[in-house]
């Protein structure tokens, strides 16, 4: 996919590609100084990147780095070819459907199990799947495909949610699987893992830039993805898509086999429609291990 | 709630009131400098004040002015009274128990009405709120009161929900009626109302202030209690109380007759559980009208 959004951007215009694979700096605090002075987003490439999402109270249009504005060198086209064919390379990026991102959490495992393939899921666990399959089910929604992280507990949440929604083609990932995202805060004392942060930090940034973006141009209806992963991976993407600073993660808590629904518009406006929404649950089945 | 809280606060032995009366700045851009080389909060409510929460990655664990360090005057009372009449002192300013906080916005209302009284359930809007109150009813909890907005539809929801849950009191407040809390980012170009958000966020930032805080030092148990107001309230909310930047109210979206979840503790850390819950409803009752 990664490849796929580079060919994307290369097409577009964008030179080098410097923007796709800046440092990730999420989470640092910008001075603000005249910021307030400055124009809104939806600018360059480069404003944007001086002021990185989720640090403010401000929306950074370009966070996903699919505004069409962005992708094109706009006063140097301007010159040379006139605004008629500007209009047109720029409608070229714009993105027309709008992504609608199920993020599910996986169901009750076994926290005996030492290695991942020993974690499976509970019997509990496996009827918490069955009761999100199902109300996938009911949604009548026509999802278009199920991504799922690679660990043990995820794959078997996937396997029973499928079963639910025939058809549904179902991707493994090892980018989407369990980690410490960032050192959260307020920090809890008894899990200081600082060298994974620095592993999976890197990963599971790389799998919200991957996964979470405005539709590709070429998409011409509205899509529905599931994403059956981790309740550190889902809490840091929320924080991310929001542009809320991703220290807070751990200010959520995402009960096993919950939904939470995030909504892209093709302008890159990002909406919270639920977070970890297990009301489709008996209360006696709602677990949070 | 508010005179009762000034009360507490004096019998902590809090000077004058101004922490409680201070300036609201809520989503203002602090200057980060030097602040990284500071000790971390949990100190004294001037450092609080000049950090307000919601403008970065770090939490202020004063954030609801109830920190028990900063309801006294440490330095002071250690010079005269020692060690152990502090531990005291500290201990009775101390909660103990957890808050379960459930914000259930309003169920579907005839939006033709042209008065608040005339803005009544419809009636999708009359089943949705049995559907929400037979929820809440088998969560089996021993809920303490249900506070609601006094306008037309969330008072109707109320009453529905009520009937679930005999002997729980009702209470009628003002501060929690709908309004604009805040000019949200991004920005929306079809609704300015800048007199409003003057009145309006005053009085919802004055709402938060009130009902959102940890228990009373005087509360033995854990108490469950329920707010029915609106989505523009309950949006504002979830931001302050997890210290997310307050104009991005606007990035979630609530479903009618939802449940939000949020879980304060008596260190004053808080957890979101669930945000716009409505998988007790079958999809086709389900609006955002």
């Amino acid at each position: 996919m990664s490849f796929r959004r580079a060919l994307a951007l290369a097409a577009c215009g964008l030179a080098g590609g410097s923007v796709l694979f800046s440092a990730v700096a999420v989470g640092k605090q910008p001075a603000r100084g005249g910021d307030a002075a400055e124009p809104r987003p939806g600018g360059s490439a480069a404003t944007a990147a001086a002021r990185p999402a989720g640090t403010g109270g401000y929306w950074d249009s370009n966070w996903d780095r699919r505004e069409p504005l962005a992708l094109i060198n706009l006063k140097k086209k301007n010159e040379e070819t006139g605004e008629e064919e500007l209009a047109s390379r720029l409608d070229h990026c714009k993105a027309k459907a709008t992504r609608h991102i199920f993020l599910i959490r996986h169901s009750q495992y076994n926290l005996d199990g030492r290695a991942d393939k020993d974690r499976t899921l509970t019997p509990l666990g496996r009827e918490q799947a069955e009761l999100t399959g199902h109300r996938l089910a009911s949604l009548g929604l026509k999802f278009d495909q199920i991504i799922h992280s690679s660990m043990t507990r995820a794959t078997e949440t996937t396997e029973i949610i499928s079963k639910h929604l025939p058809g549904v083609k179902k991707i493994s990932t090892d980018l989407l699987r369990e980690g410490a995202p960032i050192e959260p805060d307020p920090p809890v004392s008894h899990w200081k893992p600082e060298a994974v942060y620095y592993e999976d930090g890197a990963r599971i940034e790389a799998a919200f830039r991957n996964f979470i973006h405005r539709a590709d141009a070429k998409q011409e209806e509205d899509s529905y993805e599931i994403f059956v992963c981790h309740a550190n991976v889902i809490r840091y993407i929320v924080c991310r898509a929001l542009q809320f600073p991703p220290e807070g993660w751990l200010r959520m808590s995402l009960n096993n086999g919950s939904i939470t629904h995030l909504v892209i518009r093709p302008n890159g406006r990002v909406a919270l429609r639920t977070l970890g929404d297990t009301g489709f649950m008996p209360p006696d089945k709602i677990t949070r291990t």
